[in-house]
């Protein structure tokens, strides 16, 4: 048992880190540290499941610093608990170049930053997910190998940006019992008191979405390890209101936003020490205290040790699949039955719209991949990412592969990252490709990270006619594209999607997005390769020597570069075709190879029905292009088509222009 | 006073011209029309002030269909109402091509249609934009001018889009009693039962953020018009939850997806006509109804005029204010007082942060332009949007011109939409750059719709430093730029930032963004210029003849590009800059400005702390680029700007090496 005198101890060793670095920094968060540090000390010297030597281990508790400005909280804990990414070094190299403790906490930086957080909320959609995957494996692979809790440490912030109810009203749908929120109740933000812009009863609120709810003292380390105790054994997600105290313990600063975000300065430092009585220079803990806390660190070996028996005591093939899933491993299924699938279609060449492609590779992938985990933005029908082996999961079944997100874009966008995350799951979405703008904060995070999570984003263009230009993306391809390290993907037909979900599942260190249409498309892809060629990012998929016109294109549009190049041709000039499915992995082939790509044609124009924005790396500043320069409109499609000049008559008609020009 | 009977076939009325118009379109959402014809019906009937026949005028009470996919609704009361811009022909031309009876409800394309929806929650945000809008003028101009309600339907989807939550929480905390919505609770979304996602309780949701709730029947018009009654005497806002039957009448669909977004079909239709009692061919509204319809729509004729009276009976300059203030026009002030800035600026030549300049610009623009209306989300002393002149407004003063509107990006780019829609105001954010992605989705709508919003958007690159990557945006600018009709800014110093600013304000058609700096910059425009020169977009900062060096650069890229040209000179080599500070205006010079200002130096070279997605456009596919390829760091910024290259060297290097291999 930790007594009160050691437990405030403990506490200030994470104050003081915290105080110190900040000030060394000369920026950062001191208030929220300052504040939390005895929830964090309770949860984490008495509660939290985890092993500093084994971070690793897939069965331990799950934390989230939702309010990830606090990042010292966190970074202070690690080096406190004996984890060896952070030391004391790292901790006086708080937000220095190429330092682990970066201003906010970055996922990969060090083990026991279980996500990147700071866009407020996010962090919050993370720890949803993490407790869905916990359930979601509980559920396949038994309570002896899954069962912990997921724990969030939010604020105010958190609570009010518009994600954290789409993440909350989901969690309490589904009734994700073993997730606790902690809400740093300090009652300021940063214009000041929270009282300028919110009244919200936040313990209502939570409760009206089906969540226990406790409100407490934070400072109260007897009523913080109750109401976890409490927390635990509720059949309901539990928000625990904890009501603190910004930059506990500052003698002018405490309570007000003077505390929140830059450094307290060495009169109102030396007035904290006073008053909290700590009487140590700056970055030096007590032996006594940091050997309670050393000694914390050690509480769960037992147990990590316990489950590693029972993983090594399963039976072997359940045991191999924990730890392929968990690895993050793909089966080795996955590759023939694509190439089988891709055979077959050389075979059918069916005419369908690519989300409908999308489905057909997903009841291949779905087949042989049991850790893919579906679902959609209440457009399922729409999105078609439903497949015959994806049950919906529901609140009292979890064995289901498909979740029903409802109409959370950003949500979803989160949980998916914390699904990821959490590890022994590849979940991917559904959406419009509009609504990417929704989730898109979620989406960068995921980038950050260098997480796999796969997002399919159907109705990709005007294409989708009639819905009109509220619903008709054309800046978001340039505007994915743009994401460093996000893949993103625009196939043309029934292959290249295909090939593109094999891409995108082989990619674990990056999220994709798939973009597809609502309409159908012949399938161009009519002689089967064992290669993927969209792995190439573009390619030439029909050749030319010499020639005259090269044509660039993608997605729907290389229906209409087909019939463009036929149409040259016919005229008489010599026309290639390259299909352009990924602008990423074409950026990542050898010079040589994207030199030849780019070719040397007299005539070089893409075709897509978005803007131009990015398309000049493959034709140039003087290329021709086909696509859109504004907002599209309501109406049948291929009448959107002819309107905004779309059209395989538009291209030739640019082609020859030029080429009359230059003779 | 309208009989049951008679109400009974007015809400028909707009059952079936939406049923036979989307029957017509084979396209389109025939559900929540029937579903929400009545409770349209008695507010549209018998509450809502409005005048089709002068449909701008300012003291109308306002309707937003949030839930915009229900398009057909408000067509169809437009039409019925006696609106001019939509004729029986436009509801038989839904969703063609040209007709201003779009998919979704597009602002512009007839009078009636208050704002663009679609994008589920929006319009919810839109609604309490409107509401502050209104009590802030009535605060301003008195009631006798200013003193109306807004309405919004909303649906499930808009309730469950985290929007939703950021807009309902400030709008109870601000009290906005004339706001009043109503929930069109059907209990269907796309997917299935509301039941599949959500099981919140959306009365004690409300309820915990200040808002009055009332539940009832929503096909009881004796209840409607209580709760409506009810509604308009609340101290607060109120959410009406009217609990409906999606697809009402439609024998087999009522009550199910299928009636929600498809054609119901032939028999169905004939169904739904037996099942109501409506025996007309398609698109036949009773005379009868049609005269009730169109008598309805004279209801508030006799305030319209009384309202014009007291407007002009109301003092001179009241009422030139008001009239000015509602057409949009700027103030004659503005002009001359941004000049005589401009001259004291070139005489102080400050070193300031670009956000601290537009601080500067705005206590000149504040304080000659008493419409414009700051905020900031939960960011104020780091967006430097507050000025002398702009008190905060708070739940029981509306005096002030200051938005707290809290951590809700989303809710106030949103809210800011509304602003603007209602007229009277300009409303300017308050945010960083990074978290331009939160808010994307209602940017986009400003940009859509045509209006004018002003987003301030700090800490616009790596320059913001210790925060790190979280918070640095590097693909922000490009992913903005791609957005059609929204205008980019990314001033370089003080001159800049106050002609950007004065470009913004000008704009009565289109929104803007102004990036801006955390770190300090040097006032680079030092010879005083009465023109605009950032009106060109890009031009020439330093010119040089025949230069063999151009520099493009933009905001606080510009000091490294005049310092690599320095060095450059130095070396013998002909060296120009050209500032870029906004893209979208550049291209809408002549085409011989254009090519002037791209000229043909041997070597090219742009310099922006982002990625090079849209700048090949000035220096050319093989051009030099010094910027961002990925994601930034923490650490002191100007360490970051020597970590990624983006120096003067860097750039001199780069170009002396091409200079080098060309010779």
């Amino acid at each position: 048992m930790i007594s009160r005198e050691k437990h405030d101890r403990m506490a200030n060793a994470i104050r003081f880190l915290s105080i110190d670095a900040v000030e060394k920094a000369k920026s950062g968060h001191p208030g929220l540290p300052m504040g939390a540090a005895d929830i964090a000390t309770v949860l984490f010297s008495r509660y939290l499941s985890f092993d500093p030597k084994k971070p690793d281990w897939p069965d331990r508790d799950r934390f989230v610093l939702s309010a990830g400005h606090g990042s010292m909280l966190i970074y202070s804990l690690l080096y406190l608990l004996g984890y060896d990414d952070i030391s004391l070094e790292d901790i006086k190299n708080f937000r220095q170049l190429g330092s682990p403790t970066a201003g906010h906490p970055e996922y990969g930086h060090a083990a026991g930053i279980e996500t990147t957080t700071g866009p407020l909320g996010q962090g919050i959609g993370n720890a949803v997910g993490m407790a869905i995957a916990e359930r979601k494996l509980a559920q396949e692979f038994g309570s002896d190998l899954v069962e912990h809790y997921t724990y969030a440490l939010a604020g105010d912030g958190c609570l009010m940006e518009g994600i954290s109810q789409e993440a909350i009203s989901l969690a309490g749908h589904l009734k994700l019992d073993k997730l606790i929120v902690f809400w740093d109740n300090n009652s300021i933000s940063i214009d000041g008191p929270v009282s300028l812009t919110d009244s919200t009863d936040q313990l209502a609120r939570f409760a009206a979405s089906g969540w226990n709810t406790l409100d407490i003292d934070g400072h109260d380390p007897d009523a913080i390890a109750q109401a976890i105790e409490t927390a635990q054994k509720s059949d309901r997600p539990t928000l625990i209101a904890a009501k603190t105290v910004i930059g506990f313990g500052a003698p002018n600063k405490a309570g007000t936003s003077g505390a929140h975000g830059s450094p307290l300065g060495d009169k109102e430092i030396a007035g904290t020490r006073k008053a909290l009585g700590w009487n140590e220079e700056p970055f030096v803990v007590p032996s006594d205290i940091l050997d309670a806390w050393r000694l914390a660190g050690l509480r769960s070996v037992k147990d990590r040790k316990a489950w590693e028996s029972r993983l090594a005591e399963a039976e072997n093939d359940i045991r191999m699949a924990f730890e392929r899933r968990m690895n993050g491993d793909l089966p080795g299924e996955l590759e023939p039955a694509i190439t089988a699938y891709k055979k077959k279609l050389a075979d059918d060449q069916p005419t369908v719209a690519t989300r409908k492609a999308s489905e057909m590779a997903l009841e291949v992938i779905n087949g042989v991949a049991p850790e893919t985990l579906g679902g959609s933005a209440d457009l399922t029908g729409s999105n078609n990412t439903r497949t015959s082996q994806t049950k919906a999961i529901t609140p009292d079944d979890f064995s289901g592969r498909y979740i029903h997100y409802g109409i959370r874009e950003h949500g979803m966008a989160a949980m998916m990252n914390g699904i990821a995350l959490h590890g022994g799951l590849i979940p991917y979405s559904g959406g419009f490709l509009i609504f990417s703008d929704y989730c898109r904060p979620s989406i960068r995070l995921a980038a950050l990270m260098g997480i796999r999570v796969i997002h399919v984003l159907t109705h990709d263009s005007i294409g989708l006619g009639e819905d009109g230009p509220t619903h008709q993306p054309v800046e978001h391809m340039a505007a994915l594209r743009a994401i460093p390290n996000l893949l993103t993907f625009r196939p043309a037909d029934t292959v290249e999607t295909a090939e593109c979900w094999q891409i995108a599942l082989e990619q674990g260190k990056r999220p994709s997005g798939i973009a597809l249409t609502r309409q159908n498309l012949p399938t161009v892809r009519t002689d089967f390769t064992e290669e993927n060629l969209c792995a190439y990012g573009a390619y030439d998929l029909v050749s030319a020597s010499d020639a005259e016109v090269t044509i660039f294109a993608s997605g729907s549009e290389i229906e209409i570069a087909l019939e463009a190049r036929r149409m040259l041709e016919a005229n008489g000039h010599s026309t290639r075709v390259v299909s352009v499915p990924s602008f990423e992995l074409f950026e990542e082939q050898s010079p040589e190879y994207k030199k030849a790509i780019i070719g040397d044609s007299r005539v070089k124009i893409a075709i897509e029905a978005g803007i131009r924005q990015g398309w000049d790396r493959f034709i140039g500043t003087d290329g021709l292009f086909i696509g859109m320069s504004g907002f599209g409109a309501s109406g049948p499609y291929k009448e959107l088509y002819e309107h905004f000049g779309i059209t395989a008559k538009a291209a030739v008609k640019a082609v020859e222009a030029r080429l009359h020009d230059e003779a």
